[in-house]
Parts: structure tokens; sequence; C-alpha cells
């Protein structure tokens, strides 16, 4: 096959655009992509400040090094999670990623900010360690981007990612998920604060064997290993579905995304929960008004849970 | 395993509802759960005379056998596609079952009807086969049930079917369709006269291994072969990937079919395209309004289309 481009050997066959590219041209079709979902969605300016939220995997490198090549004022935010040498070495990744491109990276830990990691969590609250680990994420993506003062936080999910959700939700037919489902989440404010910082997600366009190619061919050296943690994630299992239909049509995951932003998604807007939001009376975060007491947000409740359990003798 | 009602020794295992049955009550739990969905969805009256599409397999002539169980009054209909020997079996079994049971059995087929067969309409129309079924399937049974007088038409679609057209919907957000996909589709009067039958479908609760399993334990003597023209069906892909989430996780498919119902159907009833509909000027039946010349449902349009190159000296 030869590049799309020049004609040169082609090193990517990106079947669902029935194209080849060489490295070069590839690596500029990936960076248009961006480029144009970002415009197309206005997902932000070329002077707001954005936090990244990185992993150490494939998609958030890639994405982080996309908006840097593109020009942005692009800093990462690494969570250290705790789940022991998973952790390490995905954490290392990052600085080095960061240290060779001469990037602005903020580190965290769950540990040092709240006192537990993610397997500690699981087993005090009982519960799987994925919940738990996307609640704490999402909570302290959104604090940092708060405290250091970022006009909008930016996630790694990919074409597969943003797919297999849809499909999750599809089939248990979540209305008020399928209503938040976009590439681009509103800042909320919240009793005259900011309580939610814009949210988006500029990868939507690029399946997850493309971020995997832009990051090797880039020569960024991500950490290859899943979550070990991650065994029997229904997440995977609607990847591998969709995947079969992928194979035999491709096309198909991008038909379903973006035909249910066109056609479907406004049609859940109003089963999002929106209205009726107040402040966390711990942290301040928006929270749902109870019927009765003071409102405490989902990530204190939790909090809360587990550090009782931990130290029960404190209680 | 035991039966779930008498204890004694199962024969059939129905993991979404985790329970075994013995032959007797594995045929009573099926003719509950259609019994159910029929009062359930206002399919019909205990005195509507009913006419069933019955194919041969085991899903028509299981519903048509459960119909007559419940006391319906239940006519079969089978219509001949000219699939070669594939259709000569399917009637044999239809037939053969309708003396066995001294059950009322109306038989047409498309060549005396309208001088063509499913192949030959497929390469006249240079279409896929499944296409040209499908349409003159529909036209046909809607047809007999009119002139024939019969208040409601029921097919066989199951659980599984319906899974897999929902599913082949939400891929494509085909949001017309959805706003179509329901158990009960009403009957439509264009002109003052009835231009579509009442059509329901009593089988959305039965799995496709459940229905043939009650035509197995009920000596039902169906056609097990598949029509030799489904090869590369979309639909068999659709079910392949949710039959994988199903085995992982009973009870996905009847909850991505009835969540849909419940909380998202309503939601697409704008998009059917129901208003404005006038009658075909060749029969009479309904169809859109084109923009300039006279109405011609596609019923029509696809027959004259496939004469016309069959007998072009007659053009």
């Amino acid at each position: 096959m030869k590049c799309k481009v020049c004609k040169q050997h082609a090193v990517v066959d990106v079947r669902r655009h029935n194209a080849g590219f060489c490295r070069d041209h590839f690596i500029t079709h990936i960076h248009n992509q961006v480029a144009r979902t970002i415009k197309e969605f206005k997902m932000f300016e070329p002077d707001d400040r954005i936090l990244v939220a990185v992993s150490g995997g494939k998609d958030s490198l890639a994405l982080w090094d996309i908006l840097l090549d593109l020009g942005y004022d692009a800093t990462g935010f690494y969570l250290g999670l705790g789940i022991g040498g998973y952790s390490d070495r995905s954490q290392a990744a990052a600085v080095a990623y960061a240290d060779a491109r001469g990037a602005k990276l903020i580190v965290r830990s769950l540990a040092e900010e709240h006192g537990y990691t993610v397997p500690e969590l699981s087993k005090l609250t009982k519960r799987v360690p994925c919940s738990g680990c996307g609640l704490n994420k999402r909570y302290e993506f959104n604090r940092a981007a708060l405290e250091e003062g970022f006009e909008v936080l930016v996630t790694g999910h990919n074409l597969d990612d943003e797919v297999a959700t849809l499909f999750g939700n599809v089939l248990h037919w979540n209305t008020d998920m399928l209503g938040r489902q976009a590439p681009v989440l509103e800042e909320r404010i919240v009793g005259g604060t900011t309580s939610l910082v814009r949210k988006t997600k500029p990868l939507v366009r690029i399946a997850e064997r493309e971020s995997a190619a832009y990051a090797l061919l880039k020569g960024i050296d991500y950490i290859v290993e899943e979550c070990p943690l991650v065994e029997g994630n229904t997440q995977h299992r609607y990847k591998e579905a969709i995947t079969l239909l992928e194979e035999a049509s491709p096309g198909t995951k991008q038909q379903m995304y973006f035909g249910f932003l066109k056609r479907a998604s406004s049609k859940f807007e109003g089963d999002a929960e929106r209205a009726g939001l107040v402040a966390c009376a711990d942290c301040g975060a928006s929270t749902m008004q109870p019927e009765t007491g003071e409102p405490r947000c989902s990530f204190c409740r939790t909090k809360a849970l587990a550090l009782k359990r931990k130290h029960p003798e404190e209680a």
C-alpha cells in the first residue's frame, strides 16, 4: 500500500478511511483530525490554558503530544492511584515524556491527598476497583484544574472508548448518561463559583489503534500494560462486541458515535440531571440536593466511609 | 437442575430467569409469558380473528401453536417465496403442522400472485435478496390479512430478532425505524379505508433458544435449515455480537429491548414518518406523497421494475 498523500511506502492503514499513510503524513493526518475536532466542537481557544489528564498510556500521551505540536498551552496532570508497580511504571512514563519534551507536569497522588490507594478504597468500600477509581479520578482532575486555574480539562478518550460507553448506555438505556455523553461538557457554576471545569475529549475521531500507531511513530514511550485490576471489566466486552462488527464493516464505530451526536443525543438532554444542584457541605463540589440533611457529594461520602473503616478507632 | 415448579428433573435451563423447567412446566411457562405479553401490550382480544405469518420455522410454528393452545382463533398464512428446495420444505412443514392440528392455513406464492420468485426478483432489481424478500412479505402479509378480513396480523419475531433489529437501528441511529420499533403497530387508515392492518409480535419475551425448545418439546416438525440466501446478512452479525454479551451477562438482551420500550422509544416517535401518507395509485396501499407525479408504493415500483426487465418486449 502507498501513502495517500506522497505515494511513498505506507506504514499505517486506516481501513475506515480506506487510506494508507507514510510516517510523516500519518502524523499530519492525526494532527489534522484532532485540530478539526477541536474546531468543530468549539473545544477551546488558542490562548486557553489546558490541563491534560495523563495516565502514562498511549492515548493521553499522544493527546498531550498532539496539543503541544499544535501549539497549545497544555500542562500534564498525573494522579497516582497506588496500584503497585503498574502505577510506578505509568508515572515514570508520564515524567519521562514531560522531561523529554520540556513540558510542565503536575503530579499528585490519592495516598497523599486523601490517605488511600485505589486497591485499599475498593476493599474498604466493598466495591469493584473501577468504580472508586473513576469517581476519584473525575473528582481530582476537576479539583486540580480549578485550583490551578485552567480553563479546560482534556482527557484522552478515543473513538473506541466513546463507542464502548455509548454501547453500554444503550444496552441499559441509561438515558441520563446518554444525555451527558458529548465531546464537550460545559463548565457548571453552582452558587456563583465554577464547580465543574469545562471538559473536552479531542481524540473522539481517533481510533485506539491509531493513537497507538501515533505514539509508536513519534517514539513516545508509553506504558503498554493494562491496569491489573481491570479484569472482567464490562467496557472491555463492549469493545470486543463492537470490534467484531467494525472488522466486518469498517466505519461502524465512527458511524455509531457521530450518528448518535447528530441524530439522537439531543433527545436525551432533558434526562441529564442538570437542575437542582447544590454545593457539597464538605468540599463545595456540585451535588444533588438530598431529601433530608446536608448535601454531600458522592466523593466525600465514599471518602468518609473508607476512612471510617480504615481508622475505626477515630470514629 | 430441577424444575422450578415441581422439583422434578429439568429439561430446559432459562439462564436469564435463573430457572429450570421440566417439559410440562416449560410449556406452561412459555404459554404464560406469551399470554402476559399479549395482555401487557393489548395486542388483541379473545374474539379477534388472527392471521399468523407462518414460515415453517420454529418461531412462527411455535407462535401459532401457542395461540391455538391459548384458545385464540388463529389462521396460518404461508407465502411461497420460490427459494428452491428450501421453500418446498418449509411449505411442507407448515402444511403438515396445519393438518396435524386441524388448523386453517392459507397458502399463496409470489410466483402465482406476481410472477416472480425471490431469487428472480433479486437478480432483476440487482438488490440483495433479503431486501426484496422483506418488502414482498410485508406487503403480502398485510394484503392477505385485509382481503381475508382479519383484525390482526401476528409475526413470530422473537426477543433475539427484536434486539438485533434494535442494535442495527442504534448502530446507524435510524431514528425513524427506532420510532416504529414496537411490539404493536396500530392499524393505519388512509383515505377512509384500512391501509395497514394492526401488527403485533407476541414472542418478544421469548428468546430464540426458548422457541426452539418449545417446538422440540411439543413435537412440532419445523424446518431447521436456514434460508440459503441469508449469508452475510448483517442481522446475523448483530445477533452474534449481542450473544457474546448475553453469555457473559444473562438478561442483557431482555434489558436492552424492554429498557428501550420503557425509557427511550417514545423519544423517537416523532421521527417515524406517520404524517402525509396517501394511497398508491396502482394498488391503494399507503405510501409517501412524492414531490411530483402520482404516488406509487415501493412494492409497486419494485414489481414494475422487475417485470419490465423480465419481459422487455412488453415495455
